[in-house]
């Protein structure tokens, strides 16, 4: 599989007249090696050059971890040597590189002195197009992780919230999404009540949920790699008429973005199905947030659902559609499912209800 | 607190002719605001000047999110907006910028194309001077986050360890950390068991725990932003002769890199002041790391214990001290305390038993 995807970078890296590609923290190297750099001082890097094995420039102490492969050759560095002199040896006669999007730019910075006579630019046209169109093995890591943050939503409609703190309930999310199999979190749980619903990225803290309170539960999970990250809205109690009105018209913006992404529709045009019928119900400038984002190894990758983005979706594209009403210093709410882009239309990956649930 | 340091890194640029710096993901931007920006595509920066009020440019939606403080402005970008033009726009009369470290490569590339005639440099020569010595408020923190790993050490060596896996415990020990007071991790907990334990950055997973197996368990928690990082090696039953022998040259050569370390001193010395021991004894070639990394906000960050760091070591300076055998194949161990430069040597923070404890 990583050989086969080097090579498709390699295709690509000679069409575009690249001469070499630089990938480092973040999960551009693990698309094409299996191996996560650990996001420290001392760098991790892989080599691509047009043709011939990449070299994957690892610390010594941590080449253990890494998981031999024949689509690629190790190469570790000890404390005392001086990797940045390894990769920029390996580059010295390429005249236009291709740097991963995340690298840290004092790697970046140093590697620019070294080579002063190189262009630079980023990886990102070379991988996107491959890392944003999903296998069908790719896909079903998205479904089974997309499965068992479904099963933590209906276990956490069970829960109880009133009384309860914020922090508490995002504890016991990311618990279940272990249990539920997953390796890891793929974010910190999102627990959001009362007024701090309002700040889409709150972070859950000492708050108590209370009657009325809405409380948005933002959460997903790794497995295998690949990620999950659903939102469901509950209710503390029974919700006021404002609320009810707002979610149920979420709700009908939600389902409209869904029924809005097939291919050959842009991505933009998924962002305005949900858009139009907010701002039709008087609630626009309370939706604060682009419509979605892509999915996969990384939480948030291409493609973007957002005003803007004339990309044109093709099967296996796989992003959230997750539009959001935040009234400041009142309440907010969100719905976010996951979606992959089949011959027809999507596949809907998250199944749990999306109604407002009373807890 | 934050009006002061950057009125310090203000001092700084003046005296290095910097006309900028951007700040971005890392934590030298909480360093100087408070507010640590989250690892997205969403671009966040702190953009300093020599004089006036720094600006923190942030995505609209996570706004709500920053504790707004006089000694910086917030401007908030929508959806729609181009970021990097608000950036550019802001410095495009700056000559010379310093740019953090860690931030991301794809947004420099974009900076480096909008300001052709901008000489760009890495932002830690200003920075490091002032994350490097801690304040004593800074050093409180460490000191409590420290108290915590080791309450975690000691409740450790009366765990059972045999039949166990080794995610099991290290599921166990992240748990311990937040039920001591920690608010998150600083890393994910290593429990290398066994042949394992010769991979200093063992992922521990499905190996279960056996008689004769020496257990590396390495972790740390973040309390009020400051990390805490102990290892402590654990065997199962009675060690080997072979085992114990090493374990207690490791303890020597421990325990007088600790006496090594005192102001005045370079860094490089209290490496070798490790290794030599260990050399003495004939393990020099299993000891593949470095002896130790400063610690902060950051779990690693300036300075670092290494060959070749001739850096004078001053009061307030916070690093690791531990060093490790590592016999691939048969087993590992590693002896790891933080300690704080003071006037006249160092204050060890981590108290908890280093002796071979039998589990």
């Amino acid at each position: 599989m990583y050989a086969h995807r080097i090579d498709s970078l390699q295709t690509a890296m000679t069409a575009a007249g690249v001469d070499a590609v630089l990938l480092s923290v973040g999960l551009d190297m693990p698309y094409f090696t299996g191996y996560e750099a650990m996001p420290l001082e001392r760098i991790t890097m892989l080599v691509v050059t047009p043709s011939g094995v990449p070299t994957l420039v690892v610390p010594e102490l941590e080449v253990p971890r890494v998981n031999p492969d024949p689509a690629f050759e190790i190469v570790g560095w000890a404390e005392n040597e001086d990797a940045l002199a390894i990769i920029s040896n390996q580059i010295d006669e390429a005249r236009l590189v291709a740097i991963g999007h995340q690298c840290w730019s004092g790697f970046l910075l140093d590697l620019q002195w070294r080579l002063p006579e190189t262009f630079w630019q980023s990886a990102t046209p070379l991988t996107r197009p491959m890392r944003m169109r999903k296998t069908s093995n790719e896909v079903s890591a998205l479904r089974a992780t997309a499965a068992s943050a479904d099963r933590v939503a209906v276990r956490l409609a069970r829960q109880v919230f009133a009384g309860r703190t914020e922090a508490d309930l995002a504890v016991w999310i990311e618990a279940a999404l272990r249990e539920e199999g997953n390796d890891a979190l793929s974010f910190p749980a999102i627990v959001a009540s009362g007024p701090n619903a309002a700040s889409p990225h709150h972070h859950g803290g000492s708050r108590v949920m209370q009657p009325g309170d809405t409380i948005v539960c933002d959460f997903g999970g790794r497995m295998n790699g690949y990620c999950s990250d659903t939102t469901r809205t509950f209710v503390v109690g029974e919700p006021s008429v404002k609320i009810s009105k707002a979610h149920a018209v979420l709700l009908e913006a939600q389902q409209a973005a869904v029924a809005a992404a097939r291919p050959g529709v842009t991505a933009e045009s998924v962002d305005r199905a949900a858009r139009n019928i907010i701002g039709a119900a008087g609630y626009g400038e309370y939706f604060i947030h682009r419509t979605g984002h892509g999915i996969g190894l990384d939480v948030h990758e291409h493609p973007y659902i957002v005003e803007g983005n004339d990309l044109i979706l093709e099967p296996g594209m796989a992003f959230s559609i997750e539009p959001g009403i935040y009234l400041p210093g009142e309440f907010g709410m969100r719905i976010e499912d996951i979606v992959v882009v089949t011959a027809g239309g999507v596949e809907n990956l998250n199944l749990s209800p999306r109604h407002l649930v009373s807890v």
